[in-house]
């Protein structure tokens, strides 16, 4: 499975900075000159976006394998229709959340297994698995904190929300300590610019070593 | 896998007859005494219809594998809010085609293997097979004769799908030699009463081997 452009991921729970960190890195890269293509899952395509309007319209009502093989179709259509067309130009495709958000996620619902729902994704996707995936790792305390300002005290269900959210980091830091060649895993908590310097540098290396498009001239 | 109702299924191609004998069936099994569910796939339930709507509304735009993994979602849904609570009460569902329709449809188009999508079905449905599977066996031309009362001359278009639907026939009678006990395959060019008796015969056969319901006194 090869392809002359590269594919780097990001991950990681909401609000640890994943847009921010793609948007960083995107910039740099289009300042080097480099073509960058910038999307996400679920819903970065028209598909994708109906897709993605069954799950949340009906949330808590679509049967949870259904569900699984939704967000399957939604990534084997803008795998086949975006990501692989980009690659195949030698294009650097950033892209927020990918396969490993699924297994983390579904890992941590325990609804259905990790191992099937990661050989569902192998499957829709035809096996294509990111050149580099950036874990962006923050305490979910520390990411609710940024998402929402207000002090309010913890009710029931956010607790309850808060033990999920807790497994979700665990399962993602699970991912990431099986494959380290693929993750970059960094603690989400450091400034914007130390952690898109570091970024950079991964990215940089990965370039070196297996980009075959346009390579820069200067870092 | 067990369940206390029965699961019927028929197969086959367009213009076969199916939706006819499955009324006929569900008017004969009524009659027993029997509760029974008739659905249809895909489409088979509200989440069904939607994402029907997106692989009808985006044809030929939808990529192949996102195609398979929808139809599985949709079957997925259907199964678990439909099927499997009716089986559980014990009715009997007649269900006008099931996964031997994506597997016979899907390896006559050749895109994708039949075996994953077979595999794609079954981890969908968590292995749900039907007790009884009417395969309803015509040549294409009768079929299509049957369709369409216009003799129209055959255009280079209506060839190729002619071909096509030729390699559906053979598929589905692969399938159903693979696994005779499951199928019961008829000449569907006989008349509807003669097949509906055949179906009547099979039916109550297969009701005193498994079914475990209420039994009708008479036959």
């Amino acid at each position: 499975m090869t392809h002359r452009g590269l594919f780097v991921t990001f991950e990681g729970g909401d609000g640890v900075g994943k847009t921010t960190q793609a948007a960083l890195l995107e910039e740099w890269l289009t300042t080097e000159g480099m073509t960058v293509v910038r999307t996400r899952e679920p819903g970065g395509t028209d598909v994708g976006r109906l897709i993605r309007d069954i799950v949340l319209h009906h949330r808590g009502e679509v049967a949870p394998r259904a569900e699984a093989l939704l967000y399957a179709a939604d990534r084997a259509h803008h795998v086949e229709t975006v990501v692989r067309p980009a690659l195949a130009r030698g294009d650097i495709v950033i892209q927020d959340r990918y396969l490993d958000s699924s297994v983390a996620y579904q890992g941590a619902g325990r609804v259905l297994g990790r191992d099937e729902v990661r050989d569902l994704s192998v499957w829709a996707t035809g096996g294509l698995l990111p050149d580099l995936t950036v874990l962006l790792d923050l305490d979910p305390d520390d990411a609710r904190r940024r998402l929402d300002a207000d002090d309010k005290p913890f009710d029931r269900l956010e607790s309850e929300q808060d033990e999920f959210h807790v497994r979700v980091r665990a399962e993602f830091l699970a991912l990431a300590a099986a494959e380290p060649e693929r993750f970059l895993v960094l603690d989400a908590a450091r400034s914007a610019d130390e952690l898109a310097a570091e970024v950079r540098g991964r990215v940089s290396l990965v370039i070196g070593s297996t980009w075959t498009g346009h390579v820069p001239t200067a870092d």
